[in-house]
């Protein structure tokens, strides 16, 4: 069991992963992606620390949670861990994503291969604009907002909100009814959800606006 | 002094404000914006609160770091504050912004209110593609990356990073090498600066990744 290829019976311990390592954890699953790639069968806590700027321990203290031990003096196993990321962090599968908001920036994600990587699909898109309904990218067309009520059906649990910033609560309370219950929030708004809802909110303008505070005063002024 | 209103004296001061007061800060001016459009004179902590999803002695406590305090019954003077969390967040001046990386997601940024709204403004753009280079977007040139050493003469010290992830420490070399002091990276992948340079890194596939997990199985399977 601790040798953590018992993966069935050591699913329960997941839960008790904290934030901040899962967190990092689909960082080591892209790194694994591209090691695999490259043909490795082995990898080094220290390669993972070189990479993506963590520390060793911190690494092997983050693997351990599920389970994942290497061999001294070899490191982890590139296919196992790899199996075994996809598996605690639910992407063996493919997830299937709506994205509402089909602007410039929503626009982005029709074709955005850091999403295919990790296994998400874009298989449904929504606006309100009635220049852009109808519309097709990346081979999924465009619907009208009002058709965001047919998701349960189709399977979509998960959503990308790139709507401006009035319309966002609307567009996530419409969501949580059409039993969205995974959401990715890029409008520069908060927005509040039941509890069973998890939000992951991504505001660019505000981090960008927090970077002036921390820059030495200019020199030539 | 304790009233907020000498400025001046307090500068040292804001030294000591904790990161993650930081990163609310920029969300209290943006609230202040928005009801200063509405011609409001006060508000209270509360309606931080109530549209920010913080709870009011967080509000106050992050407010107190500079001197901010509210009157009760009252609150805060809007005009005061706005003028005060301008200031803390070096947001007075127009912050020119360069933009590396003039692809779909960088492309986003030519016109983008919610960097216009806090003062940013892009004043420069590089890509290394011939089609691109050359093209002109909200009014600014896409210019070839060599020429990325001119920002320091410019004056611009700071930088947005769009580029794909094999391309990202070149590119922050480059501007660390210019003189870019904060950057803002958006690139799916790991950066590593000198210490006197400061990086904020967004990855919008890594967030995305990690919302399966904290999803319940699916009812249908």
């Amino acid at each position: 069991m601790h040798k953590g290829n018992a993966i069935k019976g050591e699913y329960m311990r997941y839960h008790k992963v904290p934030d901040e390592t899962v967190k990092r954890l689909p960082l080591y699953l892209r790194y694994l992606q591209s090691i695999a790639r490259d043909g490795r069968n082995n990898v080094k806590s220290s390669e993972f620390a070189d990479s993506l700027g963590i520390n060793p321990p911190q690494v092997r203290k983050d693997l351990s949670f599920f389970g994942g031990f290497g061999t001294p003096g070899v490191g982890y196993n590139v296919k196992k861990l790899l199996h075994q990321l996809r598996n605690i962090l639910k992407l063996k599968k493919t997830n299937k994503t709506a994205l509402v908001g089909a602007g410039d920036l929503g626009s982005v994600f029709f074709d955005y291969s850091g999403f295919s990587q990790l296994g998400f699909e874009i298989v449904a898109a929504f606006d309100k604009d009635p220049i852009k309904i109808g519309t097709v990218k990346n081979g999924v067309t465009v619907e009208d907002i009002s058709k965001l009520k047919t998701l349960k059906r189709r399977g979509v649990r998960l959503a990308i909100v790139a709507v401006p910033a009035g319309a966002a609560q609307e567009t996530v309370d419409r969501l949580v009814e059409a039993g969205v219950v995974g959401i990715l929030n890029l409008a520069p708004s908060y927005i509040s959800v039941p509890k069973k809802i998890r939000v992951i909110s991504i505001d660019i303008a505000l981090d960008l606006a927090r970077l002036p505070y921390y820059l030495p005063l200019a020199s030539g002024k």
